[in-house]
């Protein structure tokens, strides 16, 4: 198990990742339940994720309380995460994300399928959320703890969500995890679109496949090798 | 109200940051009105946004003429952003870009809707104008007053309006408003540009969605965090 | 009237802009006629642009022997060049390159049309080469003096010509103007590609706005920022 | 004949260079057949291609044992390598890739004809594997010998076999011809798939021309100023 320290400091440096992989700009978040606590998260204040450092990262409450007095503001969608850890105890880390090679799957009715193995740990479903559909017109965005149960509701026992004209959030069993799906389901989706795009008959990976891919250790070489070779990229080398 | 050394300041650093985040090249602008003169703008002289200073800021009048002698030569197309301020009491920042993204909108038939809540401020109606509808065979350029009348008439109420086979001025109350329409304009198209080509049914965010969405407080902490994100990725930590 | 050292520093300049702005790789070249000798042109050496200095330019004849006795290995194809200035007086610069961008147009039958007045240098016409039409099957060079003249012919008097599966050329009066066409022209073509995605009508610059466009002086400010920028972008500020 | 450390050198530079190229990521990976025991395989232990130092590269048999006893953790995907050089005597250098422009068409029914010259190192003919057709529902990764095996006897005389879901491996005769065709396939595809978008007619080479192409010398000054650009991009200038 990860100290707190250790996982903070790597919580930083997926921060990091994720803004240098072009997965967030200065919007999106990363956060990973508490390793002690586990009704609690660590998240960042409200800071892009590419400038977030240690003392940035706040403990908060499922509510999206920050549980040590801290008063800088938060995310206005931190209930994004805390909504998702409340309902599913085997999440241990979330990303939320606006990537653009994945938005056009949020606002069309043509599936998101698996097609690439790297993008296995999204797994055989992909969940789609229309806040339209439950609150009306709103500004979209997850501001509530109303919204977060309800899209951790529309998420159900899948590995991401998409949520309309916004982005998507994935939920994984560790940092590794997440941060390979928030890598590789923007590729997956552009990859589908310019198969669609040749007009001919496209081939999904099959469910029998990504359960055996998704099953694959993350403490393999070839996921430690991605980590140090995304963390360097993102200049934190010395956080290693 | 910002006092006019803080406000060319800024006016440096989104011309900076327009220019890091690819919304404009070579060419391309952004003015603000002046703080204390309603009747002026401040704008760059003839210089790439990439390597604006504030030295290189010019008082103009509506008429596109410098007011402090400046003989410098000027952008050629200053006239955009003085025919709108003159007939927008309410637009207190103006840029114009050639975003490849917008561009396939400006030559097509097929409309331009906002589809992403990070777009929102574009608001409910983006405008579109084509220079020959009045003055027929042109260069395309907006180099007199008439064509800036026209141009901020066809404009509107609305705060974008599409310039056949050229690209795109945004207007709005402040400079963040504008400097985030014409950042996430660009990705707006893209995804609906994809989203055409997945061939389904797409879903645009609806009038109530953009008005509640486009109602957000520049000064919220989500609007300061993209500020400082872009500032710091265009190498003005300094200015901020 | 540019002096040789000025006109060869412009040239290593124009090098690395082309390099820097994504219109030519390893491949793709840049010459000039010789300011003094109307017979002859300045081209580099066999080197990828990036690399080019002012010590690697050579003065060729358009039969692609270098006048002053140098033994160092010439591009494969010089011949494109020497072709285009043996039969056009008009012309005082040739890009060749294979920007992505262009390609498709290359390989199909649909034409690449002027729809954006950045690109309106490229003129009316596009002209079009498949350099099988009269030399069967080769491997796609331009190697010989036939095959320059060939595709100087199918050039004519229009300023681009697309080389199936291969690239373009691009001719023009200036350094600058040259520049211009290659740096746009591939934007051009991906705004065309993505208008064709949307599906519906598709408007293209009419002649006379092209022309009136293309008759803009390219000693105006508005080019010569875009040189200075460029050129800065490029890591030529030192030759400015 | 390459002496093995001059060899080796080279392989660390092709690793940066697919790296700063984009054709490889975290994941990928080149290896060279051993200049002195025609059974031998160099490689590198798993280590993401831009990080990779000559200390990094093992010595292999072609059923992936190490030969010198490292106990590195090694590429879990180096049966590719093997099973390829087992069966073809004349294959000196292999690349296994995901890039990204290349995937489409591995999910896809439309087949990725070569249409550059630059790409024309590929050949003729474009092999397809799926790696279910024999081993039904797998992790889609080539882990074991029959795997491997299995691959190669696909790939059959071609240089280039497409993998279902996966990426692409190029086999050539030489390090410098991979490296070409692991560079422009991915170049190649995009091209072709937006000419697909163009919804016209679209000519591919023809196999004369192909074969014409592909016979071009790799110690020309042209292929020569090519690995020096890619070097220098790479941060290598210093081992060229």
């Amino acid at each position: 198990m990860d100290t707190l320290p250790s996982l903070i400091r790597d919580l930083v440096v997926a921060n990091r990742i994720l803004a240098h992989e072009g997965v967030v700009d200065g919007y999106g978040h990363i956060s990973v339940r508490h390793p002690e606590r586990s009704d609690r998260m660590l998240l960042s204040r409200s800071r892009s994720p590419e400038l977030v450092e240690a003392s940035d990262i706040v403990e908060y409450d499922f509510e999206g309380k920050a549980c040590d007095g801290d008063t800088r503001p938060p995310y206005l969608e931190r209930f994004i995460h805390g909504g998702i850890y409340a309902k599913r105890p085997d999440v241990h880390a979330v990303v939320h994300s606006h990537a653009e090679g994945v938005l056009p799957y949020t606002i069309s009715d043509v599936p998101l399928k698996v097609v690439l193995h790297q993008a296995a740990y999204t797994g055989t479903h992909v969940a789609k959320w229309d806040i339209a559909d439950k609150f009306g017109d709103t500004d979209l965005l997850v501001t509530n703890n109303d919204h977060g149960h309800d899209l951790a509701h529309t998420l159900g026992d899948a590995s991401v969500v998409l949520m309309r004209g916004h982005g998507f959030t994935a939920a994984a069993s560790s940092l590794f995890k997440v941060l390979r799906i928030a890598v590789y389901l923007p590729v997956n989706a552009r990859v589908l679109t310019d198969a669609h795009t040749l007009g001919g008959q496209i081939k999904a990976m099959t469910p029998g496949e990504i359960t055996r891919h998704a099953s694959i250790d993350t403490e393999s070489p070839a996921s430690r090798r991605a980590w140090e070779y995304w963390a360097r990229r993102a200049g934190c080398e010395h956080m290693l």
